[in-house]
């Protein structure tokens, strides 16, 4: 049999053709009217994903560039911020935080947990200084999606300025920038845009640049300032522009509430699925990103992972850092249909099967089909 | 007449259709054995380009993240670095040192001016102090080429660390990081590489190493210790890196020392055709990178970019700052031939003549043609 790669990972995720080969057209200067006016409408566009009039800039950076350029413009050292963090992309706000000196103050749950905002009103209420609170839309180590309209209500209710890391979230998961007064949004192109990596985008509300006007940014590449002043400071990813501006039109077209519906119905049919099969879901509020499923009993986590990508040629992914083995994560995110979850359900059945744990080929398919039937997919 | 594109500027550079192409492959997961391997292959040739066996990372940044990734890591706030500047991109060093808190002794010439290893020695005599020397290859806002050989040899008989930005220069002009000892040399992929824009170098000696291991990073998305534990510790750009792996193949054929007379006879053949042309140089040391000419008295330099840009497909660059309108820049640099030469010089000729200025067609030709036939090419 030829070995085709099917990309179920979290990112990155399955490129269109049509957005590959946008991406291999003429590389033209960026100091011309010709791409302006590309970069122009790539923005546009962008904006109409997140749901935002507000400034928002594309960085030639991966998403880490985004959260550094968020809090290296808002925080000044030694000013308070509250992050919340249930997982590695929680503690890489963390981490970023403290490298920029800032006074962090963290509530930590464990992997597969999430926080409500009941808890972020509290730590609040507990910390009134905190001049900003760092938050996630979707936890990609660990599939759980926080309630972040109603975190944002309860942080903009306390005159706090709210950044998502929606990195892997957005697209996936119903998103209002404008609606829900997020001042910082943060994503990356190799996710629900569909594109290959090395784009990221911030979105800054009116109090987000205000506040960034009266703090001491220690970065250059990242530094607000500089954006304000000219969008492209820095010569650009040309291609990936082209290829945003098309990853853009493609998601508008579909229309970001069918599109939300799209991840939502693919989430649910995997999470159905896997359970169908005897396995447990690990995170405690899963969402339209990933699924993330213990390893069950006297199966080799790694291997799953690993026999999947190198023998059959699908990728999913591992557990991180302490959920190393104990857990692997099946993606549903970005350019994914119903026959891909499939593909996912019963490549893993075949793992499951070679692995010793007893599965009956077809069970993931049957609950998935009849849900994406039911729901008129 | 179809308007075909002819990208003649100093970055963006033309990307071979074949790298263009290679950009377009699946995109693959980052965390694999398979992507591992591209990488690595990557990394490889691309330390052969640079001359180098140090340390070599990729980034997903432009160059300018690349210098402020070179900064922050060998500086402490405070410290002393000496900045030798001759235009925008020697500007540029003295911004970056600056937010990261450096002790900035800057030695400025006017704009097309160059500096000498006698000049750099005079500084460090009376700033023995200092712990690390700016400079640059290739000041890609006129042209002129640094003695970096000299430099280095100055910079590292005071035992300071030299930090030369070469994204202009690299592969255009030849360059040795071991011989001649280069601590850190940064790069991009837009130039020479014949690459989209998108990903940086940086080479790292084993002194700039130990420098960065006392050194307070304000940095995160490019602290050395990251990448030094983990040469991938974001997502990298990986069909960019597909289309590195690509590039540097392609030149390590041809053979550095090919790729830098094919260069140099470029440069060569652009500067007498341009003189021949009753025009005049502006740079006091010019190179391979790009030649640089004053706009003739009566004619309005704006002008002769936009309308070889507009209405000819022809994309050179006009000056930065203060040059601009007083200078245009034409580049020889990257995937370029004798033929691409003769382009330029003859939509010069077409321009020069639409604006009022007196040049009979083939002057530029004539002397380039022999140029290159003379060098045997």
């Amino acid at each position: 049999m030829i070995k085709k790669n099917y990309l179920l990972a979290p990112g990155p995720t399955p490129v269109p053709i049509d957005i590959l080969l946008e991406g291999a057209k003429d590389t033209i200067h960026h100091r011309t009217p010709q791409f302006k006016k590309i970069f122009e409408e790539a923005v546009k566009g962008t904006k109409e994903v997140f749901r935002t009039e507000n400034e928002l800039f594309i960085l030639a950076s991966s998403g880490t560039g985004a959260m550094e350029m968020a809090v290296t413009n808002i925080v000044n050292p030694g000013e308070k911020v509250l992050v919340f963090s249930v997982g590695k992309f929680g503690e890489r706000w963390t981490e970023i935080a403290k490298v920029f000196g800032a006074n962090v103050v963290l509530v930590e749950r464990e992997y597969g947990d999430f926080y409500t905002p009941e808890m972020v009103e509290e730590a609040i209420e507990k910390n009134p200084d905190a001049v900003a609170v760092l938050t996630t839309l979707s936890e990609t180590s660990t599939g759980a999606v926080m309630d972040i309209e109603g975190i944002s209500r309860v942080v903009k209710a306390a005159g706090k300025l709210i950044a998502v890391d929606c990195i892997s979230g957005l697209v996936a998961e119903p998103l209002e920038t404008d609606k829900w007064g997020l001042d910082i949004v943060v994503s990356g192109s190799q996710k629900g845009f569909m594109l290959p990596p090395g784009l990221a985008y911030i979105s800054l509300s009116k109090a987000a640049i205000e506040k960034a006007q009266t703090t001491k940014s220690t970065s250059f590449y990242f530094n607000l300032k500089k954006y304000l002043k000219d969008p492209l400071p820095w010569t650009p990813a040309v291609n990936l522009i082209y290829q945003q501006r098309a990853a853009v039109d493609m998601l508008l077209k579909e229309g970001m509430e069918n599109v939300w519906a799209r991840h939502a119905v693919m989430g649910k049919a995997t999470r159905e699925a896997v359970k169908a099969m005897g396995l447990e879901l690990f995170s405690k509020r899963p969402g339209n990103v990933l699924t993330s499923v213990k390893v069950p009993e006297g199966v080799d986590g790694g291997k799953i992972v690993s026999i999947m990508r190198d023998e059959y040629g699908v990728t999913i992914a591992g557990g991180q850092g302490s959920m190393k083995g104990n857990i692997f994560r099946i993606a549903h995110l970005g350019y994914m249909s119903d026959f891909d979850v499939v593909t996912a359900l019963t490549a893993l059945e075949k793992v499951l099967r070679r692995l010793g744990y007893s599965v009956e080929f077809g069970t993931g398919t049957k609950v998935a089909m009849e849900i994406f039937e039911r729901e008129g997919v």
